[in-house]
């Protein structure tokens, strides 16, 4: 049976966890695809690093270039992560003519067109199945499954963090910084947390998928993104009395009309309750891919951890081990250019209907002030929640606004700011019906 | 730019979605692949048949013979369906050495191993995405995206059909023989609908996916099936009472033990309401697949109808258009052997927990019978409904069953249905809670 030789750059928890995975079905592997992965040389921090599986001391160096520069090694694995030294050893592994799988999501956001050009010169394949969603094949089947369709939407909840403090939120009626206190003490959010929970991480990703799905690489400067931090309980109870759920949403929906192109985007979404996307809980991740063919799809499972991550990892190996078998080393490239338009629609021109949460002083007049600003503006309201207050206190006010452009909404939103009877910064967030 | 020729035999309902999203796409899916595809003969019933997207007249035919044998067609899509004389299309197809492309899971399911082998024996492949759950790309998730993993257990949503009915039946509190010839009558269910709601469709989906995941053409004689015909609305009002929902649900689970193998087989299940298996509802397949490295994942689409059917046969096509672009005719081939073991666990040696309704005089002691029978079987009674009745009359009642083998189980129910009191073959129905 043909050998093929694989190196690997980061041997902490996922590393490990790749690693472990070969050793339990490395067999299993060999037998499927009619080739034996064997692992050569491991780069790793240092020795005796914490990590949850062990790894085999004598395939362990604290040299990646030993890993790079190893004429026998076929595929080299890059686990390092970040967009610093990570860029570097990728670039000399796709420059030795060597296949690289990756996990690195923020790499590929930052300098996707690099690499891929680098690639491309030295004939060489650059895998990313597990940069987005983890376990879940998302990439092989917007690339490969869905080849015949165009994207109309894909929505994705791509940040297992996220997902878990906004499922804490809703299940228990907690704070926003409650759960995440917690999260970070038990391990499932990071310190500092910014990356996730501000939607960076959601970022890299969606920009990712998109690129994949419309055949342009997003520059993610013109990603609009928004995190999770301003979500509130009150927010959360008020979505649920209207039937919604709220999740953090990466989008990338295809927009028609006059000056056609993409949305992408990734902001906190009212989803209604029945829709599938709501019933995703915890640290898991889903996307809901809408194709022109194959109509409305989903994927769900794990979006990180060192074995989900594994799985994804080694089904890239895979996938370049029989390509190097077969002699057809680029039979599926790491990303091709197609499109139609490279425009990413900025939000001002996107339409979108609205959940708006204003603080106001509860006296006659103020809703009529606030209703007549959206009139004015053209914005319809669709519906109206002011729970009992008692007179000249701060209360919350909730509007659903019907279809309407963002640039619209956000200037009705600073005139309503600026009426002395609205005591804070309004709360708006978008709805999404899937429609 | 290459080209691939293509030739279908079917040009009815699918074959018509393919030869319309190909239309459609067809010039994105060259950008993508880097190959051109294109149709030169299709072989239909007749010019004129019904089929809701024109097919170029042009290119078709009445005679099949005409795609088989035309030398310049690289791939055939076989869209007939069934076990007759499709079997003897796809192989005249492959022994000519042609790529096949088959929808068709009644062939698989009966032939599968002779197909294979005329594949292998020609140099041939034979891919078959569109077989089980229309546009989800399940084929490819398992054989590919998780490849890196064992397959604990698969739990599929796999018939439409018979979704549509139980979510009707749940959602309305309707009877099944009432929603079934409402969905005669809308086109959602076949006149006679046996194949679909007596399980057989089921069966042969549920049988493919265990194949393909461990590695041993499942014989379907060995697939214990069950349809959903003895389904009542007081068994969905009971069950969701307890919690649950009622699915019809293809299984393929790993057996531990001193007898190691795999259970697979079909029939209506109770799964908790939280489960995200008991929101898939209407026409809409799904499949949780649990493998030991990804953990729980989940894939979700329609699983019927041109369109999506269409994509998934164009994702097969594109598929083969590559390997073919790159001389690499099996880089995937149809069908690997590699399974451990080959055994296909009786249902008798499975243990399963249970619904069961009996109707049963409403009389003293009737329940204490049913429960000395039980328990001289060593079957464990978790919980008892018996709703308020007049004496005298026949009741309902209602027991959950701990963990029991089925053939303990099939006993004492016979020995129950004995009891004079007991009026009605006793309705069982197995739960999963996917621990």
């Amino acid at each position: 049976m043909q050998l093929v030789n694989l190196g690997m750059i980061g041997g902490g928890t996922v590393g490990s966890g790749v690693f472990h995975a070969w050793q339990k079905n490395g067999g299993l592997m060999a037998a499927r695809l009619g080739v034996k992965l064997v692992f050569r040389k491991i780069a790793v921090k240092a020795f005796d690093e914490p990590r949850p599986y062990p790894i085999a001391r004598n395939l362990m160096t604290t040299d990646w270039q030993d890993v790079v520069n190893d004429p026998a090694i076929h595929i080299v694995i890059e686990l390092v992560g970040g967009t610093g030294i990570a860029k570097t050893m990728v670039l000399a592994a796709l420059a030795q003519g060597k296949t690289v799988v990756t996990a690195n999501k923020a790499l590929l956001s930052a300098h996707g067109p690099e690499l891929f050009a680098a690639a491309a010169k030295s004939g060489a394949n650059l895998y990313y199945e597990a940069s987005v969603c983890g376990g879940i094949p998302i990439i092989k089947s917007l690339r490969e499954g869905f080849v015949a369709n165009q994207f109309s939407a894909i929505y994705g909840i791509v940040n297992g963090t996220c997902n878990y403090i906004l499922s804490r939120m809703k299940a228990e009626g907690a704070e926003f910084a409650d759960v995440l206190a917690d999260a970070q003490k038990h391990g499932y959010a990071e310190t500092p947390p910014d990356l996730d929970i501000d939607g960076h991480d959601a970022q890299h990703k969606i920009g990712i998928l998109a690129s994949l799905a419309h055949g342009f690489w997003a520059d993610h400067h013109a990603i609009h993104t928004e995190g999770i931090r301003e979500i509130s309980k009150i927010d959360m109870e008020f979505a649920g009395t209207l039937g919604y759920t709220i999740k953090l949403l990466g989008i990338a929906k295809q927009i028609a009309g006059k000056k056609p192109g993409v949305q992408i985007s990734v902001y906190p979404t009212l989803i209604p309750n029945a829709h599938v996307l709501a019933s995703v809980n915890g640290v898991f991740n889903a996307c809901f891919v809408r194709g022109d063919i194959v109509g409305d799809t989903l994927f769900y499972g794990r979006g990180a951890g060192k074995d989900a991550t594994a799985s994804a990892v080694l089904s890239d190996v895979a996938d370049a081990a029989l390509d190097l078998k077969n002699g057809a080393k680029l039979r599926v490239p790491p990303f091709v250019a197609h499109a139609n338009t490279r425009r990413i629609v900025p939000l001002d021109e996107i339409t979108s209907q609205y959940y708006v949460r204003f603080s106001v002083v509860d006296k006659p007049g103020v809703l009529a002030k606030i209703a007549a600003i959206f009139a004015a503006a053209k914005i319809g309201i669709s519906s109206v929640i002011q729970p009992e207050g008692h007179e000249g206190e701060s209360v919350p006010l909730i509007l659903m606004i019907h279809d309407a452009p963002n640039a619209a909404m956000r200037k009705a939103l600073a005139k309503i700011s600026r009426l002395p009877a609205v005591k804070a910064k309004p709360v708006m967030l978008r709805v999404e019906n899937f429609s």
